[in-house]
């Protein structure tokens, strides 16, 4: 399997660019300024760490620098330029060559200074239109190709979680955990973790976002360990707990009411829901075990080029699901000087519910 | 040593605040909105992911989010403002009770839907002005404290690439060598890499930002391998070439041209001298080689809590260097279908010159 993880399918990047194609036709732009380089890997396959993108009504143009020279026409399905000098100089000439009057741009995507320097390109008869998230939509349904991905991703994870945790011992540190799970991570396929692993024990693990320490794990000490991998471009996400020694009534009783809670929440997932429903099934199941006030985050997020995309799946968020959508659902909560637990699985939406791709257990580890 | 990685010494931010009023009062600026997060990092130590910060004449306000609501009060030596709403609402709010008529924010550092609803929040009366850079600078001339932080990562960094180094064998993959390097660092104390570490076999190497593949090292392969720890929030950057089997004229004479390039330039760097003679240094040394159109990127740029800083040492920077700071040299060449050679160190400008940080010897390695 490993063999062919160099190589990559080409990338579906022209009837992408044709959704966005008929967008600008509805808005009655000339072209669209794609400067988020998830966006830009989406529309045309290219990886490199600096890119913009122009999207015409029929056509595109990739810039990028003399670095990606070799990298960028192998990669990209669309026209590529290399510039020599500022990119958004390129992308001024371009604009003029192709009397572009109308450019919308990335208002949420982009720097404040590149919106100013490309004002200032502009001739003053263009206008700048704001866009938002219009690639973050088309993004949002994933092709089977994608979930396929996505599966893959987590089952790497998964699978390096399995084999990172027989070496877990009273006494091991916070960041030697870490270190063995993103090494299997890597050995299994994966470029590198989607995020900063979080191994966080004891108190710790009331920090949702801890980074790991030298702190090593000592008897009743909650452990939680969130971890994800990117695999081919596409991010997993699974936060599993620990507990060194054998857990006293209390942690028993939290840990199953934020199991309760995050399989109500998964039980909520079906096309037509909104995300909101899906963080309120998780919150009334923390309420009733008198823990609301503890659980101080959204129940998930989308995820898929990006660790953190959307939909969010929070209070007051009317969106609906759709079929093909990624998301965690990851309740968790939160206790000063006690300790946290989270539990979370990666899912995707289906027609008539939802499918848990994470295929880990859900039982506390007790170590 | 590593019993202590999980402590950190109470950040300085105090008096590098007490820089930033003194800019304030210069620009007749009522505040700054700080929006970079290792700019809040370098001026509060707050690292979290999320955060905003108000610097006034006299005081700061550090907002960030209720997963923070623990560390922040913990890491920052400033008052925190953990926002239930957006964080956006409750700077507006904290600049309307301090009547802030000028509010400085960050051009290059901030997004511009940030900058719309920050207009849109501020009253009429209110002016928003561009700041360039004010933080960068300050960052850009290192503490001793900080030389030290960066040396630690740097030394991490050898060390994770000469443990390494003993599997690296014919037949490995770029993976597998880049999983290895990634885990001695974080084994050895580091979070993480600073970078997605580069292993480039073949051909591949003339690929100035190679990611690693399944591709197998083979005989007379060239292998690039850049790669930089992360270390107490401090980046470090080295570049070592491989060559499998025993290389021909070709490439020892290339090899042998690259390092005096890269010599050269370390012998340019002293206080008082132009980023752009340090430069010319290593491209003059290229030309006579006829390399000259090989070398596609700029000689270095300067690293701390991020990997690319100011300065950058390429052609056309008058920046004049000055004690304190800490920068890459790293001159390349890259030949399509033949493959690619990069020596890269880490050096620290001193008072008559330069200190090169990393220890790891420079001759090319046959295996």
């Amino acid at each position: 399997m490993r063999a062919s993880a160099g190589k990559r399918r080409p990338a579906p990047g022209a009837a992408r660019r044709a959704a966005v194609a008929e967008r600008l036709a509805e808005h009655r732009l000339d072209a669209l300024l794609v400067t988020a380089l998830p966006n830009i890997r989406y529309l045309t396959g290219f990886t490199g760490s600096n890119a913009m993108l122009l999207v015409f009504p029929s056509g595109a143009l990739l810039f990028t620098d003399p670095r990606y020279a070799l990298q960028a026409p192998a990669e990209a399905d669309c026209r590529v330029k290399i510039s020599k000098r500022r990119i958004l100089s390129d992308i001024a000439a371009a604009l003029a060559r192709r009397r572009v009057r109308r450019l919308g741009f990335e208002r949420e995507r982009m720097r404040f200074d590149v919106f100013d320097k490309l004002r200032s390109h502009l001739p003053l008869k263009s206008s700048l239109e704001p866009v938002d998230g219009w690639i973050e939509r088309l993004r949002m349904i994933k092709s089977a190709e994608e979930i396929e991905a996505i599966r893959r991703s987590v089952e790497t994870n998964s699978r390096a979680f399995d084999l990172a945790s027989r070496h877990l011992q009273p006494g091991t540190t916070e960041n030697d955990f870490a270190a063995e799970i993103e090494y299997r991570m890597r050995k299994l396929g994966a470029e590198g973790p989607a995020f900063e692993t979080i191994v966080a024990a004891g108190a710790r693990s009331a920090l949702p976002h801890a980074s790991p320490t030298a702190a090593r794990m000592k008897p009743r000490d909650l452990v939680m360990v969130d971890m994800g991998a990117m695999e081919r471009g596409y991010a997993s996400d699974m936060t599993r707990m620990f507990y060194i020694g054998a857990p006293g009534p209390r942690v028993r009783r939290y840990y199953a009411a934020v199991l309760r809670a995050q399989q109500a929440a998964i039980a909520a997932v079906r096309p037509g829901v909104r995300a909101s429903a899906v963080d309120r099934a998780a919150r009334s199941v923390l309420q009733e075990a008198g823990l609301a006030k503890a659980f101080i985050h959204s129940t998930g997020h989308g995820l898929g080029l990006e660790i953190h995309e959307p939909p969010r799946l929070g209070r007051g968020e009317s969106l609906l699901l759709e079929p093909g959508m990624t998301i965690t659902i990851e309740p968790g909560i939160y206790i000063e000087g006690w300790g946290g637990i989270r539990i979370e699985d990666t899912v995707v939406v289906t027609a008539d519910g939802c499918e848990v791709l994470t295929p880990t257990h859900k039982e506390l580890r007790a170590i």
